[in-house]
């Protein structure tokens, strides 16, 4: 079950049908696991905008650097023009190149894109090499192009799942999770999905319980003190018609989400969130028929409940990832899942 | 009480002394209350970063935007130097010109800086005009200098006192708060201290407790849906030797632990970090006898621990600032102080 | 004369009317001149983007640093917002205050600003404190405000003016210049205006003349090797349809212009681009009647041209306020006016 | 001939030995050209900051975003941490992948490297697609690794070469440009080294004269209203022992080089600037010893012979650039060099 299936009712803001950014009309997730032998732990998410050619009517985007210590695709060129042109894909640390490799070759390939010469592939990516043979880069072109193919509504699979399958969160198994909130019609009505891929550590706090203490301080130990070249992915997607600019303003807080699980960003963290908006009107013609474009977009003064239901569904879609990921062993090592059933009576109390 | 004399222990890592930024060595506080007839509540707070000629020799400093909606005095200036020359001040936001006008009085009229032309004062701010009469300006330059003269080492006041004297944080009466963090030696040994002014909202959680929710969800929507003009200035020192680059990766860090009290940093927040490093070998010289300096800076790979002693510092200075707040009437208003003593039952279940 | 009615024309571009940044329609300019005895050489130059009440209709803007070594009030909130709600003042680096106080005077008192607690004044420096008596803080909030009440549209006074009485520019009396350009119909026709208040040095060049040289390399040494606490405040407006990002854009390329004069935005220089378009469609209520705007706002695709305007505006602007400086003695110093019949034979051969 | 040895003489500054970025001791260059049949023209150049082990000993280094509308691959990484752990590739938009391939392979393979399972290449391009198949992704990894193999000190081939095989700029065969800069021992002596990709476009400028107009403004109305899809990759080192925040500021200054050739960083324009510090006692260790390092970096207050360094060694870096490219055929379009003689008499003028 998840967590919110179980009572842990994180925040103050209700969720979408299915607690997923998929609650985002439109959006669509595709996952490829890559599971072989004793050493390949790994695998790839996408994240569609929309159904469509992105190229051609590229969607307002931003995207926020939590802690930049990661390799991440596309940086530069959505912060100068504002918007996304491919679908998102994430991955593992070495296997970035590749991903983007494929999104080149699945937006030239596309019906109407010709003559296109220049794309930006946006690639996030965690590093799973503790449990995975991260250095022999397992990814190849058709897992990214499989995970775009495959990319669904509805509810999304959660835990050692795509990109999330090698990952380690807090100290257990992390992977992939999603949540979403809707705000209420007197706020608008629109809908935040967040998709996370979580690789990082801290001292765990589930819905304000100091859960990473009371299970042995081993985790913060192990988190702060070893190594930790952890990271985590967190992609965005809303209906609410939000220009680039508050995109990256709410961008910035899926990190006070992050801070509520515990989180740190510690200098070895890879923290980016990717965040979008779906709205129609919005859209960006690669073609311009006229110099101008007409937008309707929130007043700065309404874009609060928008920021609170960020950190709301980050916070959860990280949770959400713990309690879904499975114990799992590779390259050698083992992580142990979240003790769910022990989480749950800590929860109680 | 303080929170952590009552039991409440925000954190897995120790307090300094005082538990308070003047655990960093040499850092010292003023305050000066303004409360006049019934609509003047207002004041100051300066935070000195060591006893001497600041503007002769300047401290390593950077200042963080977690969201931009203030009139802070001193960004540009602080972003493009790395350093700080004056001591930072705290007043309502329409007073802001006249601390910095203050701030010029007193560095000019520092004996060796007879020559001194250009003077850049950091002055942060948040919105007290619910409480105070804000309109009538009634910050005098004198107050700010008072507060500058009266700077002390050890405790440090918090409440409704200095630049606190007439905020609101989550529908509470908020203030001045302030707490620290001691590294263990095998971590460095460092203090990290943070000192804020609370004027914010969201939804108030403390030590993870859902206390807002509890209370009422009055507070949460009083917050979201109403107008939040609020603000939180985070104003943080240490002794560690951080360059300007990394001083700002650790200012960055107060927002999470600002988003651990509940904060979401809304729309019409002032949310500001300012961080400086009072390390000796780091002091950046007006007149430098030579072309270079030589410095001894922490390597990206030790600064973890100093994130995670922000975070936790930061959020038990919001909370401290509550339980320290009195009920005030001010301007027609009154804001009740938190209900400590009904909090700290909630704290115990 | 100005350069361009002697034959110096700068760039391909026409300008406007007054080749001057009042030619954006709308835009006012007023100055207040302070010369008193033998020491007070300064003064204020208020540019308004429109008249009516800024602040219950905010205009689009962005500030870019070019080199941040200055004391720019209302950075950050620009930044946070992408909005402008009071006209823009210039004056010199210690009267930032006063400057500030008076705007927020302005805006209290304008007609339905009754309520109005928060304001975000935006005023920009530069410092004249070698032919001014800086450190007097000669500046009254009066002069600030006469400065607001006075503008005007049409053309701008140039020169030892406002709040270039006493700056100094490549080694020669600096000042203000402004300068405008007019796109042609197909490519929108918009219009792009610039004034700038120059205090800064480098190796002068004038429309591609190695003028600096010619005239003796005194000044390039002078400015690279003493102690070069100069300085450039731009400001630029327009009326093409342009959100704070393309103004951000738009902001960056008045530093190629700075670059074309032969300025270096050296160390202590304090290099700043205020940039706002006038649009009436992009105005931003106070007071929003309904949660979004509807915008009419320009491609990405369609700004390279106004780039081109503003690199040629800001370059003229900065060579007209040379050429309309006059020789000024202050404070015990005497900086001679460019040479300006030499100079233009140099531009002939 | 270069423009110097035609007599160009741009700046005041010397050059170095070389009067290329390998004038900085230990810098080498190496380039992969390839040119294949009628559609392939392309190529590869890369830059090492020294020799050895660049991930093992870091050097400080900074990204500067001119514009960017670009694929840069490495960004957040070194703008997080200050640092560069990999040779620098140039290369065309749609190769930028097999490049961060072939940097990852290089690290991995690296003697020392065994464990490494994280590596930040940076790579810079430029769309060549006008003049090359750049859909059909010509260049190699092993194209990439002979490049870093081949790199050496010493003079630097300009023109057609490399990364530059198939670029353009202001509408003339564009292509790999290199200068440097030696300031003077009372400047403290440091060499400023530039190599540029040029592909971008504007209204040329040779040492102020107005070169693009006198040869028709067919180069302008090209650029400006055409699909400016241009861009500029800038890279500079250094001797001068500067931290990642004054290298950030010098990196700003290349673009105030660019814009004295008539650049105008167009929306379609990827402008970027990587600059790096040689100096050894800065090298950042992958695995430090202990927690601080002793650092000697330049104070702020002698770093504008730097600016000035950067300034112009990028300007003529940029115009090597065209007058070593020659006329060249592909894809079906001919893109003809600059008509040196005819520049060298304008010149004389």
């Amino acid at each position: 079950d998840r967590p919110r299936e179980s009572g842990v009712i994180i925040g103050v803001l209700p969720t979408g049908t299915h607690n997923a950014i998929t609650d985002v009309p439109g959006v669509k997730v595709g996952h490829t696991t890559r599971i072989r032998g004793k050493s390949v732990r790994t695998g790839v998410t996408a994240i569609l905008p929309y159904d469509g050619n992105i190229f051609q009517q590229k969607v307002p985007a931003a995207i926020y650097l939590g802690n930049g210590f990661g390799k991440l695709a596309g940086y530069s060129q959505v912060e100068e023009l504002g918007n996304l042109e491919t679908p998102i894909v994430l991955t593992n640390t070495l296997s970035v190149p590749t991903a983007v490799e494929a999104l080149i070759d699945y937006t030239l390939d596309l019906p109407g894109n010709e003559n296109v010469r220049s794309v930006n592939g946006v690639v996030g990516e965690t590093n799973d090499g503790y449990l995975n043979d991260i250095r022999g880069r397992h990814v190849r072109k058709k897992d990214v192009l499989g995970a775009i193919a495959n990319a669904e509504s509805g509810p999304v699979t959660e835990g050692n799942v795509g990109a999330g399958t090698g990952t380690i969160c807090f100290g257990f198994k992390g992977g992939i999770g999603t949540s979403s909130r809707k705000l209420p019609e007197s706020l608008g009505g629109y809908t935040v999905g967040v998709l996370v891929q979580t690789n990082f550590g801290g001292v765990l706090t589930i819905n304000g319980k100091p859960v990473g203490q009371e299970l042995g301080q081993y985790y913060f130990k192990r988190q702060i003190e070893g190594s930790a070249d952890g990271s985590c992915m967190m992609v965005l997607a809303t209906d609410a018609p939000l220009d680039a600019r508050n995109l990256k303003r709410v961008a910035k807080r899926a990190m006070l989400g992050l801070a509520r699980t515990g989180g740190i960003a510690s200098n070895g963290s890879g923290d980016y969130v990717i965040a979008f908006s779906t709205a129609e009107s919005l859209r960006i013609p690669y073609s311009p028929e006229k110099r101008t474009l007409t937008q309707e977009v929130l007043h700065n003064d309404v874009v609060s409940p928008i920021f609170l239901a960020t950190i709301e569904a980050t916070e959860e879609a990280i949770i959400n990832s713990l309690f879904a990921a499975r114990t799992l062993t590779g390259s050698g090592h083992t992580v142990e899942a979240l003790p769910v059933e022990r989480v749950l009576q800590m929860m109680d109390r």
